[in-house]
């Protein structure tokens, strides 16, 4: 019998706060949807203080699974994974693994999250390497889906393909997007053109079925070219940092200007109803909430200096994916890969059938 | 005897738009300096009868050099580079070989731009690959030099030291910043941290004798956390242009949203000084003009879609290089850096003293 409830495990002591941030959204986002169980993972006792302060629905809405070690932002994958093995994260993950949750949720550790979600799901069949995938919002009033985002550091053809597949399956499932258009990020044309993983990788991605638009350039995630931007791990973080960056000094530049002087001052008055909907749609916190793909699990990496409000985000995204099937849907989307290549051309999916051995 | 006059070789026929463009903008700048010698290289009619539109100072300001040729957009480099022996692009960057010019700027196809400038001038001792520099506006209101913008794609240890070297010179001598300091871009210390070519990178800038502050995230580069940033040009062309995309996105957000209806567009009218302010301060026209480093000559390269206003900054550029004596400048700061290295640690270099051949 299945679940009546969407559970949720949550790593309530990761992120820059910790329980601060995640008791107030768990206990918000149980509010707004009464399908939801919290599975909040962390300190009982911590846990349970936090809970007095933001009590959340009139209903059985979460239960408290204790954890006794918490992993620190600057703690290696190493120590994360094997010195911690009580950690709220690895908790939350093993949780999935039980089946006693259907997607966990940390804002801890990037690197410790993935390495211990990986080692405690693994793989599913057919993807060698975990990415990260996020939304980015574009000029269309759409998001571009953008992977892997610092995962992986040197890919190989093979690693993108399976970007590729994976973020189609993000795209199509979670955001409902008919069939997504996938671009693979380059250099401009003007330019000697690309390096030979990208080239392969497009050769790959030509007779691959998925939808494949060519090589996109670094404006079309913004200009929103294509539903879902492909990239190796490093420049992926990268650019995401960067935008990040860019997007803050615009919005601190707005600020200096609107009260420079009284008359600014009184300009920005005017103009605050334009702005703060500007500011609504440029918002970073509405698209917080990565996936960690390729896993067999649900797994959502939240920004670590997320607020409550952000937070909610990427409990959302979680709920959204374990209601449309993101998991079923990711491995069908594989084997449906893998069957129409071998009888296109006789040939194996390219794609990796072993995993490489978790970190 | 030198010249009294800063010469400029300027490729009229390059860019989007090409004359209407250039004829303009070099007219407009020979206005604004009387120091400067536009030595105008294209079609000698066409370019002629662009100068009765755009007639410049009452002095003797230009010279027009024929060229019978033109790089197009879509030119391969191949084609560029052995089968437009006459281009305009070429026969500007033979003046400055030739000494007849101190510089030489055009808005043309870039890869076409940088394999004829590398042909024509060769690449300094010591530097084995040219690089594309330029500056990017941050946060605490200057600007932050960053390359390898595009001319290398995959870059060894050895290149992206060459690339700190270059835009260390580009900064301290063109932009007069003391000391400029040096952030390698990598991704963040959560994730598994950078790939192999930037951990050595990173060990050859320590011992370097440059102002290395150390590894940098793509959201330091608007923060201006540092005067230069390294990268390998895939990550930086990359990076650069979707910082493109966010900018002019966030521009077409302002303007839809103060037209939206007549209410924001009276909160458009009283908010336009400070709106433009703020449109003054990220107009990215007015970092116009990326340098192409490592040769034996002051290269300039244009966007392509510049206007006029835009490709007077470009102008601007080649024009403080020269009286600011980057060409010098590099060329002394690359020689006391191995002589520092050499005397430290009885050292070679570990930069290539054989250029590699030219495309």
């Amino acid at each position: 019998m299945s679940n009546p409830y969407i559970r949720i495990a949550i790593d309530c002591m990761g992120g820059d706060v910790g329980l601060a941030v995640t008791i107030p959204a768990a206990a918000q986002f149980a509010q707004q949807h009464e399908d939801v169980l919290c599975l909040l993972v962390g300190d009982k006792e911590a846990v349970a203080s936090h809970l007095q302060r933001h009590r959340g629905p009139d209903r059985a809405w979460y239960e408290i699974i204790h954890a006794s070690e918490v992993v620190t932002m600057d703690d290696s994958v190493e120590v994360a994974l094997r010195r911690k093995k009580d950690s709220s994260m690895r908790v939350a993950a093993q949780l999935v693994k039980d089946q006693l949750a259907d997607a966990c949720v940390s804002a801890g550790n990037t690197g410790a999250w993935m390495a211990i979600s990986r080692y405690v799901l693994k793989t599913l069949d057919g993807i060698s390497r975990p990415a990260i995938a996020t939304s980015i919002p574009n000029q269309k009033g759409g998001a571009t889906t953008m992977l892997d985002l610092g995962a992986n550091v040197d890919c190989s053809a093979q690693h993108l393909l399976q970007f590729a597949i994976m973020g189609t399956a993000l795209a199509s499932i979670v955001d409902k997007q008919q069939s997504p258009s996938v671009g693979l990020l380059n250099i401009g044309e003007e330019v000697i053109k690309g390096n030979e993983v990208v080239r392969q990788a497009a050769e790959l991605l030509r007779h691959s079925g998925l939808n494949f638009y060519g090589n996109v350039e670094g404006d079309d995630i913004c200009k929103g070219t294509v539903d879902v931007v492909v990239c190796d791990g490093f420049v992926g973080n990268v650019v995401l940092k960067s935008l990040e960056g860019l997007a803050k000094m615009v919005a601190s530049m707005l600020r200096e200007e609107f009260t420079r002087n009284s008359l600014s001052m009184a300009a920005g008055l005017v103009a605050k109803p334009v702005l703060s909907r500007l500011g609504h749609r440029v918002d970073n916190r509405r698209y917080n909430g990565a996936a960690l793909l390729g896993l067999r699990g649900i797994v959502i990496k939240s920004h670590g200096s997320a607020d409550a409000y952000a937070y909610g985000y990427a409990l959302q995204r979680a709920r959204d994916a374990v209601n449309n099937g993101l998991l079923t849907g990711t491995t069908e989307a594989i084997d449906r890969l893998r069957h129409q290549l071998e009888t296109q051309n006789g040939k194996e999916l390219p794609l990796d059938t072993q995993s490489e051995p978790a970190l």
